[in-house]
C-alpha cells in the first residue's frame, strides 16, 4: 500500500500497442461495411495499413469468430477474402433515445463498432413510436452491413430516466412523462422476435462508453456527467457500472441547490435539475430571447451572446457545487460532462470547475479531472451496446 | 433481472445458523480466554451449550488452527483439553483511537473476538503517547490471553481523520491538529518491532465492522456514517470498501449546508461538520448551558433537556439533508448512524429520517433503512482488525 501512486488498471491507455490495434482494426470493419467482402491486399490499400498490419489483426478477428477468411484468387494470384461473419451472438445492437432523436449502433464484442446511424424525433414522441422506428433503424442496419437478426446476442436501450433494477421499469418523477408506465423491454422484445433486451438510463450507459470508447480507459473511477432537459450521473466505481440498491444512482439532478426553488418533477423544490438544466436555463432565457431549443442555446453561446452565456454561468455554478459534494463522497479519477453543452468547452467547464474548486475538499479538488466527453450523442447508444456483452459475461460467471 | 428484488447477499442473515453457530463460538472463546485450557465438559458447563455443539465448534476451530486438542483425564475419564491456539498468523489485532480514549481487540480470522479493552485518554493527546498505550494495551491483552506477539499476523489501526492512500498519511483539514503529519504506520511498526501495520479512517472502520459484527451481514450497501467531533461516512458498495482514486471518500461532513456559515477546517464555509458536528453542538450550547463534553450531552438529552434536543434536533435536520444527498447518488440499502450520538436512539433517528425523506428521491427514500449502530464505540477497533485480514486476502489475490 505504502507509496502506492496511481496503479495503473487493467485496460490500456489511448496511446498503447492495444490501443492502436483497436483503431486500426476499428478501420478494417468500416472498410469491410462499406465494400463487402475484400482481399487482404484491397483492404491495406482502402486502410493505408501495411499487408502484414492487415494480415494479424484479420487473423486474430477469424479466431473470435468476427470475420471469415476464404482462399480466393485476385489478380491471377493467389488472395485472402475477407468478409464480415454473422454467425450467431456475434453483435449486440444498442439504441439510444434522445429527446429529439434516436440512435442505434452495432458493435463486436471487443467493441469495435460495425455500423451506426441517427434519426431525428419529433419533440415529445411517444415512446412506442420510437420503438418502430428504432426497429426500422436497426433493420436498415443489419441489411447495410450483411449482417443477420440472427447474428444479434441481443439489443442494449438507453432512455433518459432512471431505472428500477428491481421491476426494470422507468421511474416516475426521474423520466419524461411520455415514459412513465411504458415497460420498455417488453415493447421492444415484442418488436425483435424475442432477441433479448436490457435497459439502462443514460447517464449510466454514457460513463459505460466512456470508459471503452473515451480516452478514459486506464481509469477505475469515474462520474460521466449528463446536462441535458434532465440532469443525472452515471458512476463507474471500482472498474465496474454501480447501481446500487435500487439502480437508481447517481441522481444528482435531485440534490437540493436553492432552498424551497423550483418545484421539481420528483416532488421536491429547488432540485439542481429544475434550476440549473438545459429545461432551466431556456425557461430562464425565454423572457429576454427568441431561443426555445437547445441547438439555439448552444449557437447563441457560441456567438457571444452575453445573457445566454451568463444563464449558462449560473446553472454551471450550481452544477460545479452538487458535484463537489459527490466528489467528496466517491473521490473519483474524473468527471466527464456529457449532453449538448459538453461541445461548448471551457465556456461550461471553466464555471463548474471554479465552483467545483470552491466546495470539495482541497485534496480531492487536486486529485479530479474535469472534462468535456469527446463522443457527442453517441455514449448512450454505444454504452448500451457494450451493456449486452457485460450482462452475458454476468450470466457466464 | 426482471422481477428481481432484494436477491440476498453471500453473507447470512442474522438469525442463520451460521450466525448461530459464530455466536457460540463466540461465547467458547470468551470461556477459553476467562479460565485457560478447558475440557469440553467444563466449556459445555461454563458456557451452557450442549457438549454435542461444544464438540462440533470446537472440532471445526481446531481444523481451522485456532485451538489445540489434546487428550487427558478429567474426574478419572478420558477428557479432551481445548486450549486456544497462539501458531504465526493466528490472530489480528485492532487499534481504534478515538477522542478521548483508545480500545484494542484481538480477533482470530473467522472474525470471533478473542478479547477486547479500552482506556479513557486525555484531550488532545499527543497521538505518540497514545501509540505507546496502545502497544501496552496490546501486550496486556495477548498477555492476558496466553497468544504470543509472534501469533499476531497484523495490526489495524483507525484515526478520526482522512488517509490519503497514496501515501498513507492523514489528509490536513479532517484531522485533529495533534494528528497532522503523523506517520502512523512507521511510528507504530517501530513500536511494535516491525508488525505490519494497516491504517484506515473511522469511518471506513465502522462500516466494515458493520458488515461483519452488525446485524447487516445480508447488505452490500451500506453507509456508516459518524458524527462524533467531525462527520464521516465509510462506504461498503457492492459489498466492499470503497476509497475511490484517494481513499478520502465519505466526506459528507465537508457538503456545504450553510452558505458562508461557519469557517471548517477544510478551508470551506458551512460545512455540515462545521455546523452539525458534537463539537459545533457543544459550541452553540456554551452560551446557555454548562455543558461542555459528549457525556453531558448526550446525558442532558436523555434526561429531556429542551435546549439540547432542539440543538441536536436542528443539527440532525442538516445531517439528514446531506445523507438525502448521498442516498440519491448511492442508492444504499442502510445507512447506520454511529458515534456517541446513536445511543440517543429516536431522539436523533427521527429528525434526520424526517430531513432526510424532504430531500432524497421518493424511490431511494423507501428503499433506506436508517437505523442506529449496535456496536457503540468498537466498530473501528473492530474494522481495523478485520483490515488486517482483508489485506492479506487481497495480498493473496
Amino acid at each position: 500500500m505504502a507509496g502506492r501512486r496511481q496503479s495503473p488498471g487493467p485496460r490500456q491507455s489511448p496511446g498503447s500497442q492495444t490501443s492502436l490495434r483497436k483503431r486500426n482494426q476499428q478501420r478494417i470493419v468500416e472498410a469491410l461495411v462499406k465494400v463487402g467482402a475484400s482481399t487482404q491486399a484491397d483492404l491495406a490499400r482502402r486502410t493505408g495499413l501495411s499487408t502484414a498490419t492487415i494480415s494479424n489483426i484479420v487473423s486474430h478477428m477469424a479466431e473470435n469468430g468476427l470475420v471469415s477468411l476464404t482462399p480466393t484468387t485476385a489478380s491471377g494470384r493467389r488472395a485472402t477474402s475477407v468478409r464480415l461473419l454473422s454467425s450467431n451472438g456475434t453483435v449486440a445492437a444498442g439504441i439510444g433515445f434522445g429527446r429529439r432523436h434516436l440512435r442505434v449502433v452495432l458493435v463486436y464484442p471487443d467493441y469495435t463498432i460495425v455500423a451506426e446511424e441517427s434519426i431525428a424525433l419529433p419533440p415529445k414522441y411517444d415512446p412506442r413510436v420510437g420503438f418502430d422506428l428504432a426497429r426500422d433503424l436497426l433493420g436498415d442496419l443489419l441489411e447495410r452491413t450483411g449482417i443477420s437478426w440472427d447474428a444479434l446476442s441481443g439489443v442494449g436501450v438507453g432512455i433518459p430516466g432512471s431505472i428500477d433494477r428491481r421491476d426494470v421499469m422507468p421511474v416516475i418523477g426521474t423520466v419524461w412523462a411520455e415514459w412513465a408506465f411504458v415497460d420498455v423491454v417488453v415493447e421492444l422484445e415484442d418488436r425483435l422476435g424475442g432477441i433479448p433486451v436490457v435497459l439502462d438510463n443514460d447517464a449510466n450507459l454514457g460513463s459505460v462508453a466512456e470508459t471503452i470508447w473515451g480516452p478514459h480507459g486506464h481509469v477505475t473511477n469515474l462520474v460521466y456527467l449528463k446536462v441535458g432537459s434532465g440532469i443525472g450521473a452515471g458512476l463507474i466505481l471500482n472498474g465496474m457500472p454501480f447501481n446500487g440498491a435500487t439502480g437508481v444512482t447517481g441522481e444528482v439532478g435531485h440534490v437540493q441547490v436553492v432552498a424551497d426553488g423550483q418545484a421539481c418533477r420528483c416532488g421536491n423544490r429547488g432540485c439542481l435539475e429544475a434550476e440549473a438544466s438545459i429545461t432551466a436555463m431556456l425557461d430562464r432565457l425565454s423572457a429576454v430571447t427568441s431561443i426555445t431549443t437547445t441547438e439555439e442555446l448552444v449557437a447563441a453561446a457560441k456567438a457571444g451572446d452575453v445573457a445566454v452565456i451568463r444563464v449558462i454561468e449560473d446553472a454551471a455554478r450550481m452544477i460545479g457545487r452538487v458535484v463537489g459534494d459527490l466528489a467528496s463522497i466517491l473521490s473519483p479519477e474524473i468527471i466527464v460532462l456529457g449532453g449538448p453543452l459538453a461541445a461548448l468547452g471551457d465556456t461550461i467547464l471553466e464555471p463548474i470547475s471554479r465552483a467545483f474548486a470552491r466546495h470539495v475538499l482541497p485534496l480531492v479538488r487536486d486529485a479530479t479531472e474535469i472534462v468535456a466527453s469527446t463522443l457527442d450523442d453517441r455514449g448512450e447508444a454505444l454504452g448500451a451496446a457494450a451493456l449486452v456483452f457485460h450482462r452475458e459475461a454476468v450470466r457466464v460467471l
